[in-house]
């Protein structure tokens, strides 16, 4: 089964908001065995809605919206699709009784507003799409008039909602739909660092372009490059079986390129191997402000094994909190492996870690110097009472070089606790 | 002047891929007076991306794609769509001249993989669009035989390469396209916090479509709601006039729900207004874990303000580097307005800063319990000796709590600063 999808918004359009609910559609429909045929993007006009919704339904039969569906002057998603099935709009007072009760638990001062209202209106003949994380509910319309299967879903724009109405509400449908059509397309992902895109595909030579006749797509970005293998099969398992094999051919070549599967971040890993030995961590970042810091504890659980840090980002502060010494920061500069090395190495003493890790660079856009450039950014680890370090020359603007940066010092983590293990 | 974009690679299809450059492209070419009809996104097929680009073609003439142009197996943007114009593909010798040199700078052992020759590959007759950034040049092909203007530009999918050639060399080609056209689409758009979508729709009233017939656009979000207007009009000068007028109107009912206009950051209205007053920041962080530093010191030319701060994320951190004290820790809990308060002005004390910032919550997706259910977040905020604190209850999952926290804080801060000016 195919489907496409189209989503509605201005804001989309004229780039105000980037489109991620076209992403998390697409991989919720893959994993349940629905292709994504073409995706459109269209602004907040009737007409537009109505000539893309339509031409996708001319070519596939099934259509997947997002936006349009909210409290306010934007909504026109539900007239422009009704209209194309022939559809009037009536006020659904079940729904308005909904919508009452959910603004009373808001405790807004006046009660619901009347903009509301038009969340009420609903194509005759729709199915609802429950909301259960915001008020605007979705819809299902079906043409039963055509002799194939010709539907549209509308789901509504704002993120959290799209996701909770997609789980709860559309996907079972769509699997009951799709019962009897066992296609699956399944992916897995081997995340790399420490080696660019060109080179991973010489190293790879005649895997280069997938093994096992599995299409492998290469995926740059500031967390190093991942390569991703895709398997289109009868059954889960077929699929699954494809995957282990073409995986395992890859990681034979790639080594320690490669650090994690699928969405796994490097963080993440990095915590299993601290859990793992009973390590406690420390962070002491300058240019990176606390970016290392927030990328650790994105990951829930990671409290027994992070402590916590000290955002060193004035030069005194790397003295008064850290006890770098002035010499050190006099004789080599902030942005310095000695820096770096007694910022990890002070952290550890004053947060009791083990491993403490210590970032310092030049991140931009000002204050690079000939010797020392946008972009130079020295890392330390401290662990098992050694220290190493490394000077690296990051590319890419301000923020890529803090992403990266961060990266690398977690990659520098990594190596330290395989080397010692 | 209208295009259409199109957007290719399996990644963005099968949503592994977010669609950030499709965001930016609509950014940049409104501003330069272009609008953008319609997006598709397709896969890494080839029939598709020539029935997407042709049909693009057929409806506007003008097609931007992004993708589809790297020196690995998803190559195939560039033969595609030569078809469509009836151009062969050849190599060019300056273009493989220009790379290898490239690749010395790079220092790759072995020089440069004979994979990218695949780049030097051109359409008969295509003008080169340089890449900066990257080895992947860009392609324009335009149809000479067509009576109408019909071209495609062909851009890199890596989001850098892709901005520094979209602003080095297809806008300034754009821009002399369309000179004589003077129809300008700009926006302005007003950040707001503390209030919900709807209620703004019903503060607003008659303005809530928008005022002086601009168009409003309500875009919830975790940083709060911004409110877009958008002006089409014949020169740059009256669309900053309408805008001028709209927002003024649109700000005298909103008072201090404003905080900034466009792409401006919380973090970097709070930095002004310390910076005005002469005032350093210091910040300690527990379930945030880093985030409002990282937040803080994004922004270029934070370090004459922002001194540092503590990620306090285990509870004896909390007492050894901020001196919570223990009886605080027992008697009300680390996740508790006075510890919030110990933080803030603990690490004011430690650091020498004027203000201090203390957060501490639970933000999930374990960890809750029923007095102090999961997104339960203290927030304290010290300035000129006075410590304020507030409990909030926040939505959303582990990453929405967490930011949505980070915003919070600096809200109170700003507040607490333009209390006391």
């Amino acid at each position: 089964m195919n489907v496409e999808v189209v989503t509605i918004g201005d804001e989309l359009l004229l780039g105000f908001t980037v489109d991620t609910n076209a992403a998390h559609l697409a991989r919720e429909l893959a994993a349940a065995g629905i292709g994504v045929a073409r995706r459109a993007t269209v602004g907040d006009e009737p007409a537009q809605v109505a000539a893309a919704v339509m031409e996708a339904l001319d070519r596939t039969g099934a259509v997947i919206t997002t936006g349009g569906l909210g409290p306010t002057s934007d909504d026109l998603t539900k007239p422009s699709i009704a209209a194309l099935f022939g559809r009037a709009m009536k006020f659904d007072e079940a729904i308005w009784e909904e919508l009452k009760i959910r603004w009373k638990s808001y405790r807004w001062p006046g009660g619901i507003p009347e903009s509301n209202k038009q969340q009420a209106m609903i194509p005759e003949g729709a199915v609802i799409l429950k909301n259960r994380h915001g008020s605007a509910p979705g819809i299902w319309l079906e043409d039963e008039r055509s002799p194939m299967p010709r539907w549209v879903a509308m789901l509504p724009g704002v993120p959290r909602e799209m996701r909770g109405m997609l789980a709860d509400e559309l996907l079972p449908r769509l699997r009951a739909l799709t019962t009897g059509t066992p296609n699956v397309i399944v992916s897995r992902t081997l995340r790399t660092i420490g080696i660019g895109e060109s080179a991973l595909a010489d190293l790879l030579g005649p895997l280069a372009k997938g093994p096992k006749g599995l299409p492998l797509a290469y995926l740059p970005s500031v967390e190093g490059t991942d390569l991703r293998l895709t398997s289109r099969n009868a059954s889960a398992a077929d699929a699954a079986h494809a995957l282990d094999a073409g995986a395992a051919e890859l990681r034979a070549v790639l080594g320690a390129y490669v650090y994690a599967e699928d969405k796994t971040d490097l963080a993440a890993v990095v915590l299993g191997l601290l859990r793992s030995r009973g390590l406690k961590l420390a962070v002491a970042e300058s240019c990176t402000g606390g970016m290392l810091g927030a990328r650790i504890t994105a990951i829930a659980g990671s409290s027994d094994v992070m402590l916590g840090g000290v955002i060193a980002y004035a030069e005194e502060v790397k003295e008064s909190q850290l006890g770098v010494s002035a010499g050190t920061l006099r004789g080599y500069g902030a942005v310095s492996e000695e820096t770096a090395r007694e910022m990890a190495a002070g952290v550890c003493a004053r947060f009791g870690a083990e491993v403490g890790v210590g970032i310092t660079g030049i991140a931009g856009p000002g204050g690079g110097t000939p010797e020392k450039p946008v972009g130079t950014v020295c890392l330390a680890v401290s662990s098992g009472g050694a220290v190493r370090s490394t000077k690296v020359q990051m590319i890419g603007d301000r923020d890529e070089i803090r992403r990266r940066s961060a990266q690398a010092a977690l990659n520098m983590v990594r190596r330290a606790l395989s080397e010692t293990s």
